[in-house]
């Protein structure tokens, strides 16, 4: 039967990354025999602009008739000022939260061929690999009430509520420990329990969930103590396991730990292994419409899509070896080059994995 | 007339870095002729083990009635199941809130003399100089409603609340231009407007104050953007402007980078100049007692406290040159020894560094 691929390319560089990912996902489709049918829809700012909603109707409509999409990025400083129901953002979010796309896998890799782009001490990062799972449908990013309200002294305050259940603690506790059984077999839940009540029930619920997991070591730290562990030895973590707006900050931190964000891939995935698939960066208006944006971040998301979505490992193993081998043959982006190297464009680089393929 | 400052040493290594800084204190108390007269009290563990609250009224009473606090640290894993409202950092945290020490001053320095501790490449450190300011007595930290509640159907959900309003915001920005103004003359404020209502204000007052201050230039940054950027390049910073929980974890995190957190001093301060001052990193539970405790930091606050809350700046130069000095000459304690140098133990630190004096 085939599989449904929505592709939503969003704003800025997203169109261009999106370009290169889709020959590469159309390449493994016919050698692969995968039999995966391709959608387009808007999203972001481009939806916003072409019909006045950051997430239209018929983009949610084909997003939950898919078994999987792949996003570009969305957003951009000329959407600064609308209101806030109708930023770019908010078309991420919604999906997000209207696929229940709970558990957000944001690995931080350290590709070898790239050491030297880490702005930390090369062994303090070599052989990196942390996998931060964030959840990401519930927290202080959609806890009600919130908003901006006027005060009987007639000053405004702003209020967000951070919120979490236990149900919603144990669905992303599970996804963790299953990932760290597959690998290195240590998850570190990362809370504020010594002054923020949610996350007190959080590392309650964590502890409960370990005992399903007799094989995986759970330990527990203070997320100020977790982003100064980054920075000193993030070699110590294997899975990393946190909250909505904690794994927003420690994610991006890590990521950066690699020198190479425009390398990582992420997934978000429900409960039934259905994800939506987005590179780490954003959508980097600032390069946007030159062609030089690294396409690899979001290569390696249909590489990961094959793997998390569509059970196909082999061609997901394909997609990894042939990034790699266009690593090792020197090309670069302008993001990832040294000093002395020249860069190649966007498709240039596409063009190259498909060869290696 | 007479200064009264309150000795709060609290627990693990609180009391033997404290001793260091208070023979620090009295020396300068002598030599500079500021008549300061110190008193002591418990605080966090040490008091909730001796009188069953780790802010007992006498303690509190005593802080009411000083000009200054200088505080070791609190805290430690023989606590970790006791209440919440028992535990040791409530106590940090009740003086905080009690005498309204709302502007927290996070300084992120790198001493030449270890710029190798960092884990940070040299050339991205070098001469580094930030300094976080911190809102301490607002945001999610004290924010109602929070708590454990259990939902209609059995299960439970913690929920705490984020929350500011336009005067809290105000006065922490009017304090970070302040400095800003007296140092880079740039701010950098940090939220997370693109999903957060309650930093949609926060960014819209800080605009508002901006325009007292047209020589010193304001930034907006998002916090997962911050953390990204602090890895990688630290050096764009000058003074970054955050609220309570974005700047515990931002300022631990550019401490980090330092390489040496047991260099760190911090000072709290309230609308008058009065103050807390205690050292970034916390009470260490797996070196006390050994005597091995790097007591820099708690007398760098001393120097601090002279500077921001006394008006004696001579006498901050002094310890300031002192440690300096120490370090010249090659004293380390462990935490910032390089593998091949003999590390001196907190005493000789402390000893050191009023030769030195
Ligand atoms: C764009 C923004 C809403 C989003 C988030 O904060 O979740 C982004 O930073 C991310 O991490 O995917
Ligand atoms: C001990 C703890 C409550 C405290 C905080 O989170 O504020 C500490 O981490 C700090 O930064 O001073």
């Amino acid at each position: 039967m085939s599989k449904k691929i929505l592709i939503l390319p969003g704003d800025h560089i997203g169109p261009e990354i999106m370009a290169e990912a889709v020959r590469v996902l159309e390449h493994v489709n016919a050698r692969f025999d995968l039999d995966l049918e391709l959608e387009h829809a808007l999203v972001g700012g481009a939806a916003l602009d072409a019909v006045g909603t950051p997430l239209p109707d018929d983009t949610l409509a084909k997003a939950r008739a898919s078994d999987a999409i792949l996003l570009g990025a969305v957003g951009g400083p000329e959407w600064d000022n609308v209101e806030r129901h109708l930023r770019p953002e908010r078309g991420l979010l919604g999906l997000r939260s209207e696929l229940e796309l709970f558990g957000n896998l944001r690995p931080a890799l350290l590709y070898p061929q790239l050491a030297a782009a880490s702005s930390l001490k090369p062994e303090l990062v070599a052989g990196l690999d942390i996998l931060i799972v964030r959840e990401l449908t519930g927290g202080i990013y959609f806890g009600e009430p919130r908003g901006i309200r006027t005060l009987e002294n007639g000053e405004r305050q702003g209020f967000n509520t951070y919120v979490y259940s236990e149900s919603e603690i144990r669905r992303i506790g599970h996804l963790a420990f299953g990932l760290a059984r597959a690998r290195g077999k240590r998850v570190c839940s990362v809370d504020k329990a010594n002054v923020l009540d949610v996350t007190v029930l959080w590392r309650e619920v964590m502890t409960e969930v370990a005992k399903d997991y007799p094989d995986v070591e759970l330990s527990h730290m203070y997320v100020d103590n977790a982003a100064m562990q980054l920075v000193r030895a993030p070699k110590q973590f294997d899975v990393l396991v946190t909250g909505n707006m904690f794994g927003d900050i420690l994610s991006d931190a890590a990521a950066m730990l690699t020198g190479s964000i425009g390398m990582l891939p992420s997934a978000s995935l429900d409960s039934s292994g259905r994800g939506m698939y987005e590179p780490c960066h954003g959508s980097a208006p600032d390069i946007a419409g030159q062609g030089v944006a690294n396409p690899l971040a979001t290569i390696l998301s249909v590489a990961m899509m094959l793997r998390y979505t569509l059970d196909k490992p082999e061609a997901a193993a394909a997609i990894e070896a042939a990034v790699s081998a266009v690593l090792d043959r020197g090309l670069r982006t302008a993001d990832i080059r040294a000093e002395a190297e020249t860069p190649v464009s966007t498709s240039q680089m596409g063009e190259a994995v498909l060869q290696a393929l």
